[in-house]
């Protein structure tokens, strides 16, 4: 039994270095040097090779290297196929990190700092107390729980927006779409964490930036096709929205010459906001083949029926 | 005995507010509307009117409405004269709130994407954990120590340096000229906080920088005579330095046409991380009347000699 690596250059080599010390009985193998394809049990990828199932008919545990899987066509994967979402500390702190920077940048005004840069001018504008603004975090799974409470202790009030309720000490949540324009009328800053589902597709558009105070803010940290670009930059125009910061986008990457690239109201970040670091992923991965090995449950299984 | 206040509308209507309510005795005067000069005590400006000494001879305090008093020509104040800074949490928790910030974008590489977003390239790099870089902050006063507080608390190593001893736990501190060295080559990020005093000015000079690791970041939040703004671009030109952000300038403010404007390695914001708040600074003013009035020493007491 294999267990195949099929990501940059970086994680195969400090993920080899990981199983080889603490698990030494795994054979490793770096994609695409696969001696025998049958003996293939386990795959860590971002993408898959293509027609999984004939690549590798033993498969039993299709590791993501990222934290969603909607990269992943689950329909070519076989049914008795585990599918498991990377989660590691790593990849937590550096959302956490993104999404404080991204606060902090709306609430100090920053975008607009960078464009009176870029004009030479030096003009000082008043900003509100931290505990003036509310944040609202959309999606309170492994990333929006630690950001929430990192937004938190900066001093901003706090609301959650989820598919399902849940209870957060200190911070009031909501759920389901019935919640949704209570929860959006509250918003300040508006920080999207939700996984592509075919129900989170298109939801970031004219009718929901409408919900929000007029001039409110929106940080995107889940998927572009969550995203609505035109409607993006309508609301931006028309003052709906004040500013955007957004690390994913429709089409992404963001082609050369698209419109959003040269807006003063929007900074752009690729895909950056976290990313699944070498030595705490691979220590993730490791943890959850001893938990397959002794008859455990995985840790980040996906769920195919809800597709996150 | 009159309170004169010279500063904005927006302070002098909500300091004469929070006077009636909270010591209705007290007469007040907005600048430049002054009855009787003989009558004044007491002095809210940022910078007083001239001939200070002849225009209110009976003057007995000076409140600065800012956190330095450098803006002042203490040689024209009496020596009689009590000179106050400007102690306030909303003073303190916008230079928090910036300084985290400007940490995290250094932290991040935004000045990077913001140049990469507008020559429209989509390209990520990667990041190391807060934990494996040290900030080391200037200044361990009033700002200084939230600030560090604040900044321990992202996940970052902090050290600090100051001009006398300070013990401050978790964090390793250096005093004084003959520990600078050794507290500049463990600093990743160097946060300046420090008053501007003749120690201190042209302090942020080229022999200081190379002292840091190469490719160290500058944050500069004290005043801007501190810096030797030729030394900041020769240092960022040969790589001394990797990037800065910069509140404060010399001359200031930033001149049109000044090269420091358009280099995309520094991000430049017009001496805003922090603005005395009408509401908590007019308080922290009348705390301080009542101390006076009940023969208390005044929080904010600036000694004359040291300058600050």
């Amino acid at each position: 039994m294999s267990f195949v690596i099929k990501s940059t250059a970086e994680r195969a080599e400090a993920w080899s270095a990981l199983f080889a010390a603490d698990l030494p009985d795994q054979t490793v193998e770096i994609w695409p040097d696969i001696a025998d394809p049958s003996a293939v049990e386990f795959l860590a990828a971002w993408v898959p090779p293509p027609d999984l199932a004939k690549t590798f008919p033993n498969l039993k545990v299709l590791f993501s290297v990222g934290a969603g899987v909607d990269q992943l066509d689950l329909s070519a994967v076989p049914d008795h196929v585990q599918v498991v979402r990377m989660i590691e500390p790593g990849l937590t702190d550096g959302m956490v990190d993104y999404v404080r920077f991204a606060v902090l940048a709306i609430h100090r005004g920053m975008l607009r700092y960078v464009a009176q840069q870029r004009e030479q001018v030096w003009k000082a504008h008043s900003y509100r107390p931290a505990a003036d603004l509310t944040v609202g975090i959309m999606g309170l799974g492994q990333l929006g729980l630690p950001v929430i409470e990192a937004v938190r202790a900066l001093g901003y009030r706090c609301q959650g927006w989820a598919r399902s309720r849940r209870d957060i000490e200190g911070v009031r949540t909501f759920a389901r779409q019935q919640d949704l324009d209570a929860f959006l009328e509250g918003t300040d800053i508006l920080v999207c964490l939700l996984p592509l589902t075919a129900e989170t597709t298109r939801l970031l558009a004219r009718p929901l930036f409408s919900r929000l105070p007029r001039g409110a803010a929106l940080i995107h940290c889940g998927r572009g096709k969550q995203l609505v670009m035109d409607d993006l930059m309508d609301a931006l125009d028309d003052g709906t929205l004040g500013a955007a910061i957004v690390d994913v986008t429709d089409p992404e990457p963001l082609p050369t010459g698209h419109p959003l690239w040269s807006r003063p109201d929007v900074l752009i970040t690729p895909h950056t906001a976290s990313i699944t670091q070498a030595d705490t992923g691979g220590r993730s991965i490791v943890e959850n083949l001893k938990r397959y090995r002794r008859g455990e449950a995985l840790e980040g299984l996906v769920n195919r029926t809800a597709g996150y």
